[in-house]
């Protein structure tokens, strides 16, 4: 099996070559990430200039774009063999809810849903950034278990993982996104020549965070797994949609 | 009411100046909108520095960030009046399928999810870019039909409106996203020194294309409306990977 | 006359649009500038991407990258008809002493050095952009002044204007560039997250701003008019250095 | 003696890490880079958003900034201790002539002026970038020359060093900075959308490359150290440009 890693948090980031060792023991890997940090990206793409691949010290090729950018490149013909699957990670801090929406980590995995297997985005909960030893070793056996018994090749999983050791991980759960309120408000500040400048203000609270949400998983130290699906389409809303636009006259 | 205008082409880009223009008859509009074209940004939103914020000559805002920037700040304290909708375009070009994924243009109006009406991303399909005031007058007509009779506040509405005149315009359909082929191979090229550059592929041929698809409606010269929704949850794999990882040891 | 018109505040900038319009009513004007504020830009130069250049609705083109960028494109090969001369301008703020070294708008100039008659970099001293007017018709008749009396081919004018009505202007002065002491100390801040960040100190007092320097003249209501020179060799130097050379063994 | 050590090729280039090494055998070095590589930054300045340094797992201190920007933090209070001397480089490619207007290497160099020791930019030639020892050892015979018989504190030396092993270098030679002619034709070229991309063309060929110049050391396999000054002045047009002013009207 030949594994493409990626990340959002750059190719020298802790997590990756974590995670990019971890999956060495068993499959081929490659590893294609950006030049630096680029959390937030989301998935987006670089249109209108080209992109430099190059080959770090590490042994991992890095790009000047987003980490959409970088898994596009490799599955669609800057790798000489293609991946069999994409695994995302191990990201710095967790993706769980509307956060997911704006995921770089997220958004990596996602880019892989036209390859063969399912594809996996790994995230370790909390800032510390101490424990990414669990997270790939929880990450091993996914794979090792998609082996055996495959799940839908166009699954993408969204793993969050408590940032504790292995013994200390409560179990593992399949859950939904949970939901945030809006965000804090922005944050005013001033430039040294007191122009105005605004940081995107934190996080909202919590909002949908009860049993069954990936939040609800976290906070009680079990592993969350959220399978995510591409298509934005609210299914749900198609017939009345449709009926309300019956009123509208062109 | 008091919309706020959006769009990831840019703030002076022609189609926002019509929706602006079009919206401004009868609502309260302000306008903010990146400070050049960010198209292909996604939901990418800026985290590592502080944004500025200016008034062009055209009274319009300009951000120095990302479409999704530009809403975020707007509806988290930048404008003195809180608007109570988001509208997103006119993109010169469509959004459809899985192009959503990678919108700017869509990005914006997903931000604005959190108001108390309908968020709406419009885009003008075709690249000659000629028929913006059609996408603006069906933009306005959805806006007159949502204060009649209102759609749930957290619906977001991806509308894409052929590039014709409005008389030429066969008629509204609510639609599902269709779906792309993987994209075109990378393309290799070479900068003048003889180093190896990348350019981003073109978009994957329609695969998933027919009756009841955005592609579809666009293709029959019908205005088409998909709602869209932000929780990327998979509920239907939710009961399938919650059992797979019951026989996974922890 | 064809000239070559170029600024480091961005196409839309208005001390770009006055000193077009004054130039245009007796010359032939390409105007060619960055799409967005590049100041402090320096000599940079866009080397590892490709750049694109578009007209904008004032009949301007604009590049995605530096001054220097600009003005590079603009004399070998972008434009249809090669300029006869650069002036880049009319900056907002002061290009005094050390600023030079910093300054996109002087660099502008200084990538005109190929053509066959002087550059000037023109800047209105003072942070109100009031009089943009005066610099341009004091431009004007420097321009006149070297069509009937050229100075050398090479010769680079840095051009200082304070911002007062014409009538105000008490003459014009050749003057050398003044220097600062060392800037302010760096300024440090926190993000929302805690995170320190440092902003640029601003510029060091003045510490040779006697009679002679450009500091002087914009002080006493003079136009400053500094002649530049690009080849930054100290020839003052080099027989010490030599000596102390002939003492170092390889 | 402490230094601090900068470059335009960033933290992570082999350049900069032989230069560390040979300078911490007997000076306090900190060093303080850009986070990528930044060639042709020339002395630019980031003014619009604040910077961040962080410290790389090689013990390097990395900017997201240019060069200038790294020794300008370094220098005015990022740092506990103020350093007593700036060495940049070493430089994969020689900055002979014209190129030092444009080269970051240099610029961070005269970004130290205001310390008490003459900065050193330090270059090697070539595009192999085998020897850097050898530059590395020529810089360290300077140093150690400066110590025991000082330059003026604000002398600047741009060095190119041939990139060949120690015992093949010809010598050293004080030299004046040599001259290209106009650079070659941007290179147009068109994304694969078919839109018109251009890039920078190559530096011209050599046009004052004679004895005495740095391009003729270089060429002869000598080391090739050229004082720069900061101030731009064009002493020798003053006269005639006051008198050229006289003639002009107000």
């Amino acid at each position: 099996m030949r594994i493409l890693v990626s990340n959002d948090d750059g190719y020298l980031a802790p997590g990756l070559a974590c995670l990019a060792r971890a999956l060495g023991e068993f499959a081929e890997v490659d590893v294609v990430a950006p030049d630096r940090d680029r959390s937030g990206a989301s998935n987006s793409l670089t249109l209108t200039r080209p992109l430099r691949a190059r080959k770090g010290e590490n042994g991992f090729v890095y790009v000047d774009g987003t980490p959409t950018d970088c898994v596009h490149l490799a599955v669609t013909g800057l790798m000489e063999k293609q991946p069999d699957m994409v695994i995302s990670g191990i990201n710095r801090g967790a993706n769980l809810g509307d956060d997911v929406l704006y995921s770089g980590t997220v958004a990596a995995a996602i880019e892989g849903r036209f390859l063969g297997a399912p594809a996996i985005a790994v995230s370790l909960a909390g800032s510390a950034g101490q424990h990414y030893e669990t997270a790939a070793a929880i990450v091993v056996r996914l794979v090792h278990r998609l082996e055996h018994d495959p799940l839908p090749a166009d699954t993408i999983l969204n793993v969050n993982v408590p940032d504790l050791p292995l013994e200390r991980i409560a179990g593992l759960e399949a859950t939904r996104l949970g939901h945030r309120h809006k965000s804090e408000a922005v944050v005013r500040a001033a430039d040294p020549h007191g122009q105005p400048i605004y940081w995107v203000g934190a996080s909202g609270p919590e909002a949908d965070a009860g049993p069954g949400t990936d939040f609800d998983a976290i906070r009680r130290d079990f592993v969350s797994i959220t399978p995510l699906q591409v298509d934005m389409t609210r299914y749900t809303a198609l017939e009345q949609v449709s009926s309300w636009l019956k009123k509208l006259r062109t």
